[in-house]
């Protein structure tokens, strides 16, 4: 039994580039998070910062800013950043940032069917490695993302400007 | 007094792209590491992997392979990766990847050189954060980014596709 205010969330899971007009939506994401909240602002209007950062991944063809979808409405966001290497003998990697799913939908296993369509776009555009770093302080991430195949065998480390 | 097949670094390190004409140097020098040796393969002619990540890198506004010069010689490489994202209120972030010094000047601050340089390249970009991560295997590594600045917030998680 799903609690109340939880969407039960079936198998038909889309995926799909973000528009401009899923920003607000996005951001509101983004804010509700044990870390989000004290980092961004989800307001009316938005910030221009947020514009302007969706505008430059938008026309950039190795940034895929990709929201899940159910029933028309956006239940998770990601950042997919594909970089090509000189090391590996030369390769493309694939770069999972900014993971949120909607409150609504947690424990349903939506995080993981992103993670998952994520490593196959990865596959699709050719890369060798998929890599991401979580927040230490995120527990239950590093479980989450070891079950689904990845190793903790770096140090992420850090600098704010 | 230096040991002997050690070049002696003076203050004049320069800094620029990497051109097509230094990819066998620095192909060279990513094969001359405890890692790389494994993994990189340093033969005439080139691989043509390294060739064709070069044009990719070299084509792509916010990739910059950089070189390290001493009297015209290359004596470090690295790679920088600026990317927009959404969190932060929409922001830049640098990511530094494959740093590596010649080793004929190990141990005379080239290394912390390159990074400075590359924290005030992401500066001067706009950045507010830089990122890297490195190989729980170099331990040495570890300390000398934290001397620099940074922190290991982060568990650096990758999948091998």
């Amino acid at each position: 039994m799903l609690q109340k205010g939880v969407v039960e969330v079936e198998r038909d899971i889309t995926f799909r580039l973000a528009a401009e007009e899923d920003l607000e939506r996005i951001v509101q994401m983004l804010a509700d998070d044990v870390l989000g909240e004290e980092r961004e602002r989800y307001e009316d209007p938005l910030p221009e910062g947020y514009l302007k950062a969706f505008k430059a991944i938008e026309s950039d063809p190795n940034n895929e800013l990709t929201v899940a979808c159910h029933d028309k409405e956006i239940i998770g966001v990601m950042q997919i950043t594909f970089t090509p290497y000189l090391t590996h003998q030369g390769s493309w990697r694939a770069t999972i940032e900014g993971v949120r799913t909607s409150s609504a939908v947690r424990g349903q296993g939506v995080g993981s069917k992103m993670i998952n369509w994520a490593v196959d776009r990865a596959r699709e555009r050719g890369c060798s490695l998929v890599q991401l770093t979580t927040d230490k302080q995120r527990g239950e991430a590093l479980r989450f993302y070891q079950k689904l195949g990845f190793t903790a065998t770096h140090e992420g480390m850090k600098m704010k400007l």
